[in-house]
């Protein structure tokens, strides 16, 4: 049986969740794939653990086992991984130690998954040319909305189509935000409130309520799937704090929902794109979008228009969607 | 480069749909995966034609070219094909000349993409062993709701995921007379014959409207996806053709939307199926589909729901979802 070892970089509650699900699908990959897949290191920012027999829980929830300085390049040379997993911080400026994991990964003869957004953010064109030089994978469904499919709908669903539009609700806070803003007539700041009491928002949430995080989104979807070369900062950005309950209440009576959107437009070959506070009518499908869910919207000139909703915001979700990408290593012959 | 020699069997408005979407995508095909994909065959059934360089259009549109008799294993024999696609009727009593086709192809080194449903109905479960035990592709998602997303939403956007349930609105037709019937409040008869003078709904409508066109998709869904192993007859099955407008006008006055809608719902390893007529509230997520289009919604352990909406019927999409197949197994390594 075809062995396969996967490190991850980043052990925070994603890293461990993803950890917990690779075990315990330790049988299926090897029913489904023959394939016998091995955790064969952790490291965080500042220790790793390494065992190439392959690490089960006892092991890394015990911080002893640590050693110290494990960690960025000391732990990709040491440990002997076919896959990493890269669940880091992102840094949305220089594309930080994430950046350096993937570009070490698939230089080293390693394929890559990436969760963290940063990196491809700051160079996702770049990180498909090189994975495509070293004929290495890289995969990033966890950095692009996580359990909604938006990367995989283009390379799978609609393999082959032409895309004329693609815009959706990328955000799964400004959403959770705006629907409680809309029950209880509530001011932008006690609703942020009680998302950040649910952890659903971050306790620095501009870059989620000023628009970063899909413009984040955006701006990989543009460079990855269209081949477009956009910078995050040029994308027209709208955010949601300045919404305020009367704005709300004057939304109700038109029987308009409010929706942060995001959005990329190709016509003539040209590519628009652009993160705004749209109204949409009680009919629209982003109108239904309940609590934290997300939404992505395509045209195609072939198939028609499709509506993917879905993919609430959680650990496992989030961990499901990264080894959703080890599956599809596998049945492309990782 | 390498060569990829396809032919198709069943040559009416959706099979000669492909063979125009293939030819204008050979550029792209040798451009992203370096094969030169080629129409070698095409037979309807009672003739055929054969170019084992490559048809081009003005060549089958020319019925003087067809050779009398070459269709069937006589067609197979010839064609030198390394994938077929079967486009012909279906017959979801014996599988017909679908299933010999498929049956065919795969005990002879070809891969298959089935578009019509009566092969995968009937014997669905065997042709996935059949391919596997001759390590061949067989792919359908023309079968399954076509431009919809059923079959590849499992294998590759929920791959891993534990299905819970699995629910939608399969048929066009349905909804499109369902949905001419909420607007106008007019008899099931009135709204069925415009589907039909519009080409929605087929002169014979009994196999759409009476719900066996949901219970063939479920079918297919059930006995693939999940390995169960149904019968279409043992399917518990409602249809629309019993719907006044006397009901719509009380159902508009209740606020509920009527959906035709085919389920599968797995509980402790028990696979429970249905196709019925349920009333839905205005904000469920299958009352907003306009027109002929479809939708599927899924419930996973890890990743929670999600909800597609799209695919129209058009003979474009179809075909487009046939060559999504087609690329898939390019992908894969065909």
């Amino acid at each position: 049986m075809k062995r396969i070892n996967v490190a991850i970089c980043g052990f925070g509650r994603i890293g461990q969740q993803i950890a917990e699900l690779l075990l315990n699908r330790s049988t299926y990959y090897k029913q489904k794939y023959q394939i016998d897949a091995r955790l064969v290191g952790v490291c965080n920012s500042s220790s790793g653990l390494i065992d190439q027999e392959g690490l089960q829980a006892s092991k890394w929830l015990d911080k002893t086992q640590y050693q110290a300085g494990l960690t960025e390049q000391k732990f990709l040379e040491k440990v002997q991984a076919d896959v990493i997993i890269e669940t880091g911080p992102s840094d949305y400026v220089t594309g930080g130690k994430g950046l350096f994991y993937l570009n070490y990964a698939l230089t080293h003869s390693m394929h890559a998954i990436a969760v963290s957004k940063g990196a491809l953010v700051v160079e996702g064109k770049k990180l498909i040319n090189l994975a495509h030089q070293h004929n290495k994978k890289l995969f990033f469904s966890g950095a692009t909305a996580a359990a909604l499919p938006t990367v995989d709908l283009f390379e799978y669903n609609l393999a082959g189509c032409q895309i004329l539009e693609i815009e959706g609700v990328f955000t799964g806070t400004t959403n959770f935000i705006l629907n409680d803003m809309l029950q209880h007539e509530c001011a932008f700041t006690e609703s942020l409130e009680k998302a950040q009491a649910k952890g659903i928002a971050e306790p620095d949430s501009s870059f989620d309520v000023d628009g970063w995080d899909t413009a984040a989104k955006i701006t990989i979807l543009a460079n990855t799937v269209l081949g477009a070369d956009i910078k995050i900062q040029d994308i027209p950005r709208q955010g949601i704090s300045h919404v305020t309950a009367e704005h709300i209440r004057d939304w109700k009576k038109e029987n308009v929902i409010p929706r942060l959107v995001g959005f990329i437009h190709i016509k003539n070959l040209q590519i628009q794109t652009g993160v705004e506070l749209r109204l949409v009518p009680a009919n629209h499908p982003f109108a239904h979008l309940q609590g934290s869910n997300k939404c992505i919207r395509v045209l195609t000139q072939e198939m028609g228009e499709f509506v993917v909703s879905g993919g609430a915001s959680a650990p496992l979700a989030t961990a499901a969607a990264a080894l959703k990408d080890f599956e599809l290593m596998l049945k492309t012959g990782c």
